[in-house]
């Protein structure tokens, strides 16, 4: 039998609404090291899950045409609440490189987890709404008994920085003992920002699994490409100014980066006519 | 001695990053009832709170424009962070329309009402590290001790309507305790989300006089200017759709407006190259 030839990817963009997705960032720079990196967070309107899904839409496109200016040979939409909303409009958007969201490997891990078949999830208001990965899981199997609850607060908790204490806590109970009641075996981090707070729910209930999207996508990237070996260089850019961001991306990152930018996507994308965003200076 | 006649303003334009302006609004409409009122809340690029000066002061003017476009006589900035980085740059571009924020107002009330001259304040991150809210309490009597601490999830906890509750007052006592250790008497509730939580707050901590700006304002207007008499109309535009908002107007403002409509402020802005907005259809 003849193996098809992976197709050999050498640079990465993954965008966020913010610094959640440095959580993905981290994942795949651990297990994929020779690719270069391009994460766009855009930390001037988020945060996303609180806004409809025809504004979500409008802003993802923009972030997909600024890394699709990078030349990338894969997109990774970091965001739950982009990956929800925005999937199919990418891929007509993206052409011909391959757009990967949260959901669906976020979906298939956890029904791979699963034992009791009772699967919880947790997301800002727009991704829960949106219905996506109730529907991925369904598909998966319909006998799948699904439970949802927004849990909006969680993501200004982490912005704060704020992953452990009695505020925390007493939150992350009033969010999940509504689907722990339920006698879910598995709960969906649906939120890039949720990993941050993995720690703690484990510490708090030790006998539920915990889903993010972080390392699925690692598999399906390993699973589905060819990458070049050596140390990758990463270049991060941000819609807002980095001062705060600096913070969190270390929070987050550690530090691991060779450049910080400001860019403005507006003034990118009206230069460019809503097509790619060719210069980024 | 002659009284200089006042000017009539017929028509008043208000915005904020959100809904929490709708604090003012509603304060306003209960006393200066014959006025026109267009409310703005820019929900698609929410919160400013944890932006940058520079993306707040070209939000701002934006959200300037558009209501200038309205042919207001008076422009309010209820949003404290906008109020603090941007209204030198407002009053340029609004010439001579006089533009009124929620710092100077709220300020001069909490010096009114200090008996000890030690007075806290609390706003979002990036007012209170503008540090105007202190400026002007020192300008008003450089004896006074002002004490700040950011509190920028009571911002996200209001969203979500939990203004009572346990969470709530954990965060409340979290973010108030500090400042009581310093025997402050009066506390500016420095972001127009906050007033929504006085009655907790005020349960809480019976002893401490708490001042938000939606009165101070009322104030300054109805010892500057006339008001046609009967009532005027309430126009609402928000820059994100309006299904979410809806609810929190109705929780802010108790459904009385007349119109809500959905706006694209960038598509506005850039038809009119960056002056005033003329039409908003």
């Amino acid at each position: 039998m003849e193996r098809r030839k992976k197709q050999l990817v050498k640079r990465i963009g993954i965008f966020d609404s913010g610094a959640g997705g440095l959580t993905v960032l981290k994942e795949l720079k651990a297990s994929i090291s020779g690719v270069k990196y391009y994460y766009l967070g855009d930390t001037a309107r988020l945060p996303y899950g609180t806004k409809s899904s025809e504004t979500i839409i409008r802003y993802t496109k923009q972030n997909a045409a600024f890394l699709i200016g990078k030349k990338i040979d894969v997109l990774i939409v970091a965001c739950n609440t982009a990956s929800a909303y925005a999937i199919p409009e990418l891929r007509k958007f993206a052409a011909d490189i391959p757009v990967t969201g949260v959901i669906h490997p976020g979906a298939k891990r956890a029904a791979k987890m699963t034992e009791n078949g009772k699967i919880g999830i947790i997301g800002t208001r727009a991704t829960i709404s949106s219905g996506k990965y109730q529907k991925e899981l369904k598909e998966l199997d319909p006998d799948f008994r699904v439970f949802t609850n927004p849990a909006p607060l969680l993501v200004p908790l982490v912005e704060e920085g704020m992953v452990t204490g009695e505020v925390t806590e007493k939150l992350i109970s009033m969010y999940l003992e509504p689907l722990l009641r339920k006698r879910i075996d598995t709960l969906i981090l649906g939120c890039t920002h949720y990993p941050l707070l993995k720690q703690t729910i484990h510490e708090m209930y030790p006998g539920i699994m915990l889903v993010d999207s972080a390392e699925p996508i690692r598999d399906i990237l390993l699973a589905g490409y060819e990458f070049p070996s050596g140390n990758g260089k990463t270049e991060i850019y941000v819609t807002d100014y980095p001062e705060g961001f600096g913070l969190l991306s270390h929070r987050f990152l550690e530090g691991n980066f060779d450049k910080i930018e400001h860019i403005d996507l507006q003034k990118l994308w009206k230069a460019s006519n809503g097509t790619k965003i060719k210069k980024t200076k």
